[in-house]
């Protein structure tokens, strides 16, 4: 069973030293893949670009690393064009790592069936791996209280923004950092950020120390580095800090010192937690639930960053790298 | 109301740039304190060595730091000689920072009431700061589960061999660090280690791999540094590291980089987490009454490293940061 036409897709040509580009990558057009018994053929709607992908090309995480010559890894949005396997049914929208291209053969035990009522901007953001990561990472990680303080690095990111406005929903006061004065009002208008801090202006500890004058509860960290440094440095105690991202590390940044770990965890008794979502997708039904009563009730926005055609996708990801986006970026693809 | 005769004291004279020598002490009699009203005259029973002691003197920690020109912090067990206040009856065991000297006049408030018949090795050991910092950190922090490989640094001292015998109590396969080959088998025949690196022996990350065929769930952290890194790169996916200390650090050695933090934590979903046994003593009744039934039941050895008369306190904190003690070690002062 093969479609007409073609399978235009991304390969990951060679690992990048230093910063990402298009010399990474390589672009071909190769024929629809045929189905083996019990696969289906997804025909890809939309592709999430992420942080992650920069990482899965540096190291083993908790993915194999990327080889040169693959497919370009990535997680996206796709829709059921034939089958061969039982339980799915053309129509059906499915959630999987689909990589960079118009159409994959997969597995059904690879792909988690998605609420095809939804629109593609919410099944590839909120209600996927960044809003999840969010949602659990500020809630289940960082456990902050009312009246607590609550910062966010990366603010401006897909993740970001909505672990600001969950950390205003637990009635924290919740300060922002992000690169440049307009994300920064954009953090403070758009979602109630209480006050913001950009990194690139310099003096991130001493910025950071006046607008933080009850100390840090909660640190969500999307960036390592010397904002992490800055954050430890202001924690009180019994302070949290979710360990998300490192982004300052992973397009050529290398991994930065941290004179301060571990002997400030003693000191100031820290909890440093790392987590990947898909640990809590156990309770991913619950969650996306409240997410969806939040839009609902206009609690939540879910700035998006959309990218048209699947030909941008290297570009979206050197932007994204370079912290060019606004909310989530996402490729339409179909 | 005083006393006849003088009280012996050490006064902490001077700030250590690098190791603790002799010449940051300085040793006096004065009288024995005048009461206060509301105070009470505890005579000095014995004193604890902590390596703590030495990083109350480099900073600020949970206490202010030491000040040239104070007696020397110091934990111990005393018994009221003399009384100003309501509630301490002459002959009642207390608890408290007495410091390097035989008589303090304590507030009552700063004083927390033993039981008289447990003995002093007991009273400053196993069921105290050591004995329940141990409890704590790997029953509450460490969390392991039977079956599960836990690893201690520092594992012949105070904190450490209780560790590794709780560990060991918890069905865990458990893997015992300690310097010198002495020490190492020591560990294995008194406390049924399943296995130990001599970390002096160099190669640490290579050895502990070698005794941890299945990686490293919990490693319950003493040292910080080198240690630390090896076994931060042996950790299994939802490790937890619970951070006690950071005696590599202490006497001059200042902070190592830890050059995979913050990233490991989140590729293997670490939790690293400080704690002060203080946080704790909520729940210290019901582990005092634990340590004591492991006690009875010869399920729980308590190894003490005594030493007689308060003249050694400088040599027994010297010889404690160079690693020489086995087991708890205490003062006898009277």
């Amino acid at each position: 069973m093969t479609l007409p036409g073609t399978n235009a897709q991304w390969i990951y040509a060679q690992k990048p030293e230093g910063s990402l580009g298009f010399e990474h990558f390589k672009k071909r057009q190769v024929t629809i893949p045929e189905l083996a018994p019990g696969q289906v053929l997804v025909k890809v709607r939309a592709l999430s670009v992420d942080p992650a992908q920069r990482m899965w090309m540096n190291m083993e995480t908790y993915r194999p690393m990327l080889q040169p010559g693959e497919v370009m890894a990535c997680y996206g949005i796709g829709e059921i064009v034939a089958t061969n396997a039982q339980g799915f049914a053309i129509g059906d929208f499915v959630d999987g790592d689909f990589g960079w291209q118009e159409y994959a053969a997969m597995n059904p035990l690879d792909l988690v069936r998605r609420d095809g009522t939804q629109t593609l901007e919410h099944l590839i953001g909120v209600l996927n791996i960044t809003g999840l990561t969010a949602y659990f990472g500020i809630l289940k990680i960082g456990m902050p209280r009312p009246g607590e303080t609550v910062v966010v690095s990366g603010a401006a990111g897909a993740v970001g923004c909505i672990a600001v406005q969950l950390a205003k929903l637990a009635g924290c006061y919740v300060v922002a950092l992000a690169g440049g004065e307009k994300k920064c009002q954009w953090l403070k208008d758009e979602f109630g950020a209480d006050a913001t801090v950009d990194y690139k202006a310099g003096n991130v500890l001493q910025n950071l120390k006046a607008v933080c004058p009850n100390g840090i509860d909660v640190y969500f960290d999307n960036t390592a580095g010397e904002i992490l440094d800055a954050c430890l440095t202001l924690m009180n105690l019994a302070g949290r800090v979710v360990c998300c991202g490192a982004v300052s590390q992973y397009d050529g940044g290398g991994a930065k010192s941290q004179p301060q770990l571990p002997g400030v965890l003693i000191r100031k008794r820290i909890r440093m937690e790392g987590f990947i979502v898909f640990d809590h997708y156990g309770q991913r039904a619950q969650a996306e639930k409240n997410l969806i009563n939040l839009i609902r009730n206009g609690k939540l926005k879910t700035p998006m960053d959309v990218i048209e055609g699947i030909d941008n996708a290297p570009q979206a990801l050197i932007d994204l790298l370079a912290g060019k986006n606004t909310g989530k970026m996402m490729i339409r693809v179909s």
